[in-house]
């Protein structure tokens, strides 16, 4: 299918460019912002010809810096492509997601000044002119756009994920849409709306899933348009981890709890919409709840993944709203097979609406997400090793912990080191950083058991995430830190005791051992 | 006044009793729902009876649990009061918030069992059932609601204060009103909402401060009223700290910011809706915002405070929302003398409105708050000096911290100790207790100079934080280490670089030596 029938309004015609020609329009320190999210919808044609351009150059070589750029997306971006550029040192600065190890360790080396920041609001912090602020004319240079369709009116209608696009185009100088004629449009499946700031803003009128309120298309100014240029890339989305006995019994304490809240009447039969995450973990919980008793599902989320599609098939789902379809090559092969069928129970959204605090508590939605470690008292890290090496970023975990109806963090109880199977504690005496606080979650759960934390108070909590979630081989030890700090404390700071000379000695054990195991505290 | 001519609906009268009527329906660990916010607009009447009786039988004495309350509130509530319950060991639970040392030392003895939350969540997580899922009846037993008029339809007028009454008379098994003769009616001061849960919940339609939605009076059923009692009985609140040169030298740098903002065309010429907390550099600021040269100012906030009726009585105030209107006697005198016109600028909604990220967000408030500290990051304690000790509670900051457009931290740069006047650095390598995280805040200011962090990676955030913001005592101590943790964390965690093994330090040297200045690191 050639390009052209791709375009309904004609005058764009003129815009359609090979790669080659818009590569010298690349200057060293510009803002780029790039579409897609969690790995899809991203521009790959221009950053591939750029890479191509700086790698033969030999630019960005001996700490110089001549093709560098300050990139700013919906969250992370096609893992072979921005691992290249993480090779050819051109980006300088990077915010608010990433995934890909050579991304992280560029930002870990240093060299990447990375930050990360709540989904739903890196666009509209852009918007405000927050992220550019420092520069001579705050705006984003070109964004790089990846499209299906370009309609009659000129709205450009977008793949598998909406993200930060809509403030994008607002706040860019310069739009480069990559027309992907490897994908069938995806025409109806987005409900797009444009940003509004204060105090111009109005009330996000969805009061159910499937309610849409926005545009088919994102509306572009022509003017702006620095060329089309057709690719036939497809997004490169790894195979899921699969799901195990520790996942699967992580899933099966979650989906008992689940009965149990219906039971009780603090759950609706068909529960409140779903928010869940990317892992095993989450890929089990989905799993879990399609072959469940439970029935007319729904799904409010940031990430639509292979899980699930067995959700769709089995017609449990009732409908799902997300800002991306992240699938493997197989996920898609099965989505667009039945494409004019799911689309009837999709929407995509832009970040900035599927990760709004308006929308996720008015509707109660149940978060389900993967900490790199909780503590005692319930305070969780999401992002950072040892407090300091990055890892992927918040992304929208804050966005749904903080405002959920439930609100879920579910891990293993125990990871390996080299030396130790279980030399790691995902449950620890006090997170080395603090992503999401005591305030904001109410369930803690491992393959061990569940811990209900609302309504308690810290030293309840304490007790209840060790004696349920803490694996076997670390229970004893963290209950005598407990009992160290209860003691330390005793008398004048018993709300939340802790011993602060001893917060992290086992994360230090671990780094000088090779496990979080104590010969004494 | 007699309580009769204040109530409309002529069926009520019956229910009119004597306090000492209603003391036996009180029984040991009844679930118990309080009116008031931020020390206003609580009941006085049947509390200071229960804690006679208590005193008078004894009760309580030696560990025996006679009558013992599991107590919610909106926020704080009658400083003598509930510090008299405190030592009648009256309060077993206590959520969201508290103020008063007996309140916080009880807790920090461990005899309170605290929890806190951010105050837009109580009243729905309580609605949820979430705080009473342990008694075999979940529901608040009795709630008790401060009045100043029930009207002609038996709708309550409530007084200065909205809190988490509508949520507490929608959940209560009983409802005891107190009707306050000594306070004029505030009819026509608020704007209720009744609460809905998901997934019947609609749209806040508020899109400016000025705007109404709701109903004058809280309608409650009659057949929960257990009793009416006339209270002639003031708030009691204390004295406001005066500014001084450090508060007024914080709230110069942040007019100056705000000018700035104004100039760069990332605010308005009269800003956003403000929000600013308790304490005197929230005073300074207000003060100082009333002598500028800002003009139509709105208040989007919890609590109103003597410092706005500055703005109220010389014009700069275009309009004010809050929970309550927290005044000292002084400062409701200078209310009450203009009582009419000032009800034309000020409406007081429940705190799920107030505090709802909905709506923080939609107007795209100014949120400003002070800490216990700050760390060189940017996360912030709210709450636990040294990790352990509770002050008062997280409050709204959560709410409005997270949702704001512009998110401020302000705080002197140091505190005294007995023997040192800048033993404390509210800069720190590590925050002690975590509220709000890194992904929260946008400036931090202290006396010393402003740190606008929006857009800035980790280890700019610290260069910013510690060269502006950190007392000049502190501040070749924090580059220190600074320099130590990246050294540490060279080449393999330079995102956020931390040395896990001095984190805490200066805290643990502050214990045991009385300041944060140490010998080495």
């Amino acid at each position: 299918m050639s390009i052209a029938a791709r375009i309904g309004k004609k005058s764009l015609l003129d815009k359609v460019r090979h790669v080659e020609e818009v590569v010298p329009y690349f200057k060293n320190n510009m803002s780029l912002g790039w579409s897609g999210f969690t790995g899809v919808g991203g521009p790959k044609i221009v950053p591939t010809a750029l890479a191509d351009f700086v790698e033969k150059q030999k630019l960005n070589q001996d700490g110089s810096e001549e093709m560098r750029f300050n990139l700013i997306t919906g969250a992370s971006t096609d893992l072979p492509i921005e691992s290249r550029w993480a090779d050819l040192k051109m980006i300088k600065r990077r915010t608010p997601h990433q995934v890909g190890k050579k991304i992280s360790a560029a930002i870990n080396r240093g060299e990447i000044l990375f930050f990360d920041k709540h989904l739903s609001m890196t666009p509209q912090d852009m918007l405000y002119g927050y992220y550019t602020k420092s520069q001579s004319q705050p705006n984003i240079d070109v964004a790089l756009i990846e499209a299906t369709e370009i309609d009659e009116n000129g709205h450009v209608i977008l793949g598998p994920s909406v993200g930060a696009v809509p403030e994008m185009v607002a706040y860019a100088d310069k739009i480069i849409i990559e027309l992907n004629t490897a994908l069938p449009s995806f025409k109806g499946v987005h409900d797009i709306n444009m940003p509004l700031t204060p105090p111009n803003r109005i009330p996000y009128p969805v009061t159910q899933v499937h309610e849409r309120f926005g545009t088919v298309g994102v509306p572009i100014p022509e003017d702006k348009i620095l060329a089309i240029i057709e690719s036939t890339q497809r997004d490169t989305v790894p195979d899921n981890a699969p799901s195990d006995v520790v996942s699967e019994t992580i899933a099966g304490h979650l989906i008992d709890f689940f009965k149990h809240e219906v039971k009780q009447g603090r759950l609706p039969q068909n529960l409140h919409p779903l928010q869940s995450g990317i892992g095993n973990v989450a890929n089990a919980i989905v799993g879990g709840l399609a072959n469940s008793e439970f029935e007319d599902l729904q799904v409010w989320t940031e990430v639509f993944q292979d899980s699930f599609l067995d959700f769709l098939e089995n017609g449990k789902l009732h409908y799902a709203s997300s800002t991306s379809v992240r699938l493997t090559p197989k996920g898609f092969e099965r989505f667009f097979k039945n494409f004019d069928q799911f689309k009837q129970k999709l929407i995509l959204r832009s970040q900035q609406v599927s990760n709004h605090p308006e929308l996720i508590r008015r509707l109660g939605c149940i978060a389900m997400n993967t900490p790199v470690e909780v503590d005692m008292y319930a305070h969780a890290n999401s992002t950072c090793v040892n407090g300091s090496r990055m890892l992927n970023g918040l992304g929208g975990s804050g966005d749904f912990l903080r405002n959920a109806k439930l609100s879920v963090m579910h891990t293993p109880s125990s990871r390996p080191t080299k030396t130790d199977k279980t030399g790691i504690s995902c449950i620890v005496p006090f997170a080395t950083h603090i992503d999401h606080t005591e305030h904001d979650l109410d369930v803690v759960v491992t393959e061990q058991g569940l811990a209900d934390l609302r309504g308690l108070a810290p030293r309840e909590r304490s007790r209840a995430i060790i004696k349920n979630c803490a694996h076997p081989d670390y229970k004893d030890q963290l209950f005598a830190y407990l009992e160290l700090a209860e003691k330390q404390c005793a008398g004048r700071a018993m709300h939340e005791p802790h011993s602060l000379a001893n917060a992290f000695k086992m994360h230090l054990n671990a780094e000088a051992n090779g496990t979080m195991k104590l010969k004494a505290w």
